[in-house]
């Protein structure tokens, strides 16, 4: 098993990763300090992974939620569904709420954990790649507006987070895709080398295999770890993690969240970023195109949608939070491996991105 | 003017307290950093100060949300249409919210502030009695849960709280009344010479004038402040402040919100409080009746409604924040101005307490 530490003083915490690390009960509940529980999970994990979770906590007063699966579940009023359960089972300020599944699960259930009581404490189990090497760590939780994603939510550090690799078994072929856009993403913030190996190991990560599998959730975390013990509320370095999201939100945004899963979009964001970096003259051509090349390879989408116009994007794009005084900042690239936050683009190459279509450049 | 300054580390802010403070546009405009404002208030606050607030702050982009006015409306819903608000008038991470009312408008747009693009800045402009010398200071914020009151909310402290005297001329005595519940409560938690300064000054106080008022309402802040530096998350001390708010909820929540506001039934609280300190011998028979004697001078009401059993009170009061594993705390009083919060009570005695009605030893 391998050991991941967020260092954030008081409010540190350990990522543990490992194939079955699930079937250790002494490691969940080390990390319950109080004698209520409530598990929130989904109903297409349930079936898969509950019981082996309930089975674990004999001796807690132990309630579960199942809320229905989809990001167009990540909002308000189901929210509200697990203040409900948490009231109705008379769950006090010492319970600690358990979120088991992916990144909706885990945002929604964080932000309930921030919020309940003015906050309690929880626990992250990340059953999807996107939330192993993404959303399960460092803090972020929260639920989507109908004019934009994550507008309501919190900071909201978890006790702790357990990633088991075979939970990724039962996982959609799709679905594992649109988690290693994310991957693909720490080694284009500031990590070449680790692109370069993702460009050798992309097959090795398709089929699950153990070893890279491993070593690449281990690596993503451990640069996430990073990023957001420098900077936990996203003043500065942290907004480098949304590279590609700025492009992607719009793209959820403007044709639903449930036409594209979030790595999708990201996937087509990033392809965007570089494709406006390479315009900027800031990347060269076939640097921006192993862009594309590696994510096609994951079998992602890298153009975005036909049905959306520029306005579409600048529209939306406009309601990002990465919006500071009304002037759009975007996340680019300087090199491969270079992620910078920038205002300093032109409107005009921003606009022949946005317009490209399959002809950007990768 | 008078300036209180709550010592939290890099979130401390100050408190302004004077007679007509809001007519100094300066005070409001130099703790506003982006270009956008929202100021929330209801429709009671609003034909009285809201134009006065608006005017102040030319060159900003200023957009306004008026709820309707009653604890009754402190809830998700009215939440959501603080957040629809801000999306509708595209507020980014920069914008300022600006609480304009008594408690409930405080705790509701502060809980907005604090969840809105994870947290963005406020400022607190407390209109009531009760808002200027409790809720405004101190972060905390959230919304009541059918279920039970402030079940949902945050920690979030404002950028600084402006309270205008002036503003209490408007008040129905009632109000002024409740407020001053809350006033009593601090002499009773840890400072016996302030209960003693209030009997002797308690008439002043009803009539506002200038004088006892600014001394009352400073006191109260600095007392406050004080209690929130030592333990911001209310992990200890802070505990205390909720003197007389467990049975208080009790009876707000088993009678509806709107048949006391929240003062009354923290006075009831208090005098709940100090007839069961009595019963356990810790309090004179004389001290516990000067309670309930400078609550009645107040215009408060003292005795529980007729309607509520032993058992709607407990029922309603394992809800509270303060149940800890599930068995009960309530702050008591070992002396005249000395709480502490227990779970050493005999329920025997509890239960005296809670169907004493008009027996109360006061």
């Amino acid at each position: 098993m391998e050991v991941v530490t967020v260092d954030l003083g008081d409010r540190s915490y350990p990522i543990y990763i490992g194939h079955g690390v699930l079937s250790s009960s002494d490691l969940l509940r080390q990390h319950i300090h109080g004698n209520q529980v409530m598990v929130v999970t989904n109903d297409v994990v349930a079936p898969l992974y509950l019981q082996k979770i309930v089975n674990q906590l004999q001796g807690f007063q132990c309630d579960t939620v199942v809320l229905p699966d989809g990001e167009q579940f990540k909002n308000l009023q189901t929210l509200e569904r697990i203040y409900d359960a948490l009231m109705d089972k008379r769950h006090n300020r010492t319970t600690t709420l358990i979120a088991l599944g992916g990144g909706v699960v885990g945002d929604i259930t964080g932000f309930a954990a921030a919020s309940f009581q003015r906050g309690v404490n929880f626990i992250q189990i990340p059953t999807t790649v996107l939330s192993q090497v993404d959303s399960s760590v460092g803090g972020k939780t929260g639920v989507n507006h109908a004019l934009g994603k994550n507008m309501i939510g919190a900071f909201h550090q978890p006790q702790c987070v357990l990633i088991d690799t075979l939970t990724l078994e039962t996982l959609a072929a799709r679905e594992i895709s649109a988690g290693l856009a994310e991957v693909v993403k720490y080694g284009l913030i500031d990590d070449a080398p680790f692109f370069r190996w993702l460009e050798e190991n992309i097959q090795g990560l398709l089929t699950l295999e153990d070893t890279p599998l491993r070593y690449a959730i281990k690596h993503a975390c451990e640069c996430k770890a990073r990023v957001v013990a420098q900077d936990e509320k996203e003043s500065g370095v942290r907004a480098l993690l949304n590279l590609g999201h700025t492009f992607g939100h719009a793209i959820e945004a403007k044709c639903g969240y449930a036409t594209y899963v979030r790595g999708e979009a990201v996937a087509i964001g990033m392809n965007m970023a570089a494709d406006l970096s390479h315009r900027m003259g800031w990347l060269a051509l076939e640097e921006a195109q192993s862009v594309g090349k590696l994510l096609l390879e994951i079998g992602l989408p890298i153009h975005p949608p036909e049905s959306m116009s520029v306005e579409d994007f600048l529209s939306a794009m406009a309601l990002d939070k990465k919006t500071v005084n009304q002037s759009l900042r975007l996340i680019l690239m300087k090199n491969l491996g270079q992620s910078v936050m920038t205002e300093q683009f032109e409107e005009g190459l921003l606009r022949q991105t946005l317009s490209a279509g399959k002809s950007l450049c990768s």
